[in-house]
């Protein structure tokens, strides 16, 4: 039983924070009862405080009646894991956020609450960490976790804010295709590109892809392929 | 004594690979009295086997009379550092390069090699570890080396392929101004931005910018600076 929605970005151009997110998640949260969220700012993008992350989250949730509690204000954060009706985890720094749930041992209890049901939002960062590990972040690495292991709450891992190859650049680095390639070198696992603005839905054992893109779905020796909304990637 | 080059990328836009830098090399080399270069491929750019990348390096320093070795074809490969008149690291991948150089337990012999003076040549990933770590590489973290430590041949951070935020760009994701900003939350080390073209030409005590382009240097809690070819970064 899972019940979540994986998200490649909080943010859509032109638009405020969660606003594209807001029709999605407040029908499913009045559907679900819950009156508060436990917020996860450790991302923290842009170097921003706890405080200010979950103040911001706690804005938009607004609007949708729902209150915001940020994790680092509980005595024991891993109990605000297990008595969670709901979790949310913000974007930033992949790296960060990987090590603070290392740190404070809240990997496992997170893998758990999402496999007993709780609904789980996570947005870039907080993508990331449903995949089996943080390999295929874009992040840099600020900071050296102990392990890139996250929740393994989905069979494959994500790569947020994914990027086609910009036509005629001139700059030398790798595309993102290039790197999920590199990654598959050494690595197994299905990943799938996100575009920004779609989004995964989780409910029990479907994993459907939604909101207005294809995403690029990579295995390893096999080339990538396009998939449309709709498509459901338990079969990945 | 240091003796390097310190370069952004291997190959610019329209170029051979090595080849912009082709001129300073041959003539560096020649003046040292080189013939026989040890190349580090572990970096495995696109996942390019050792001996292939091996050979594509000996390609372009064949044009130098200039014999290239693979270090993965020695028994014994901290003595093929010990030992060596000149090394080259190539860029691909910096965790797997650090991964490889910390499992092999070669990043200190190969700091000890730099700062008794053999000459080295670092591109790309081979050139973010002169740094003290990688943790301002672009690259993906595909495998998880045991450490981000570097050699620590200079006394700052390279980003390497250094791009300048693109204008009126729809794309979420941060710009490498604002991923090194957050590096600066965590750590206190400058950071030097070096474009694609440029590089850092190392003799003893200097360390200067050469090759078309300024540079940008961040610091913490500092605005980002530009500085001009000709800048000794040896005053960070």
């Amino acid at each position: 039983m899972r019940n979540m929605i994986i998200a490649s970005t909080s943010t859509i151009y032109g638009s405020e924070y969660l606003e594209y997110l807001t029709p999605v998640l407040s029908e499913r949260l009045k559907g679900l009862g819950i009156s508060e969220v436990i917020f996860i700012p450790y991302a923290r993008p842009g170097g921003i405080s706890h405080d200010d992350y979950s103040n911001k989250a706690g804005l938009a949730f607004a609007k949708m009646n729902i209150t915001i509690k940020g994790i680092h204000t509980f005595e024991n954060p891993i109990q605000a894991i297990e008595n969670a009706q709901a979790i949310f985890t913000g974007g930033g720094n992949s790296f960060q956020l990987v090590k603070m749930l290392h740190d404070l041992e809240l990997m496992m209890p997170l893998r758990r609450a999402i496999y007993s049901g709780v609904f789980y939002l996570g947005t870039s960062a907080g993508s990331n960490i449903c995949g089996l590990n943080i390999r295929t972040t874009n992040d840099m690495p600020i900071v050296q976790p102990k392990s890139f292991k996250a929740t393994g709450a989905i069979a494959y891992n994500i790569n947020a804010h994914y990027q086609d190859p910009i036509k005629d650049d001139m700059h030398m680095g790798e595309t993102r295709e290039q790197r999920i390639q590199e990654f598959h070198i050494y690595n197994h696992l299905p990943v799938v590109g996100l575009r920004e603005g779609s989004y995964i839905n989780i409910n029990d054992t479907s994993e459907i892809l939604e909101g207005p893109h294809h995403a690029r779905v990579f295995k390893p020796n096999q080339p990538a392929i396009e998939v449309a909304p709709g498509f459901d990637f338990a079969v990945l």
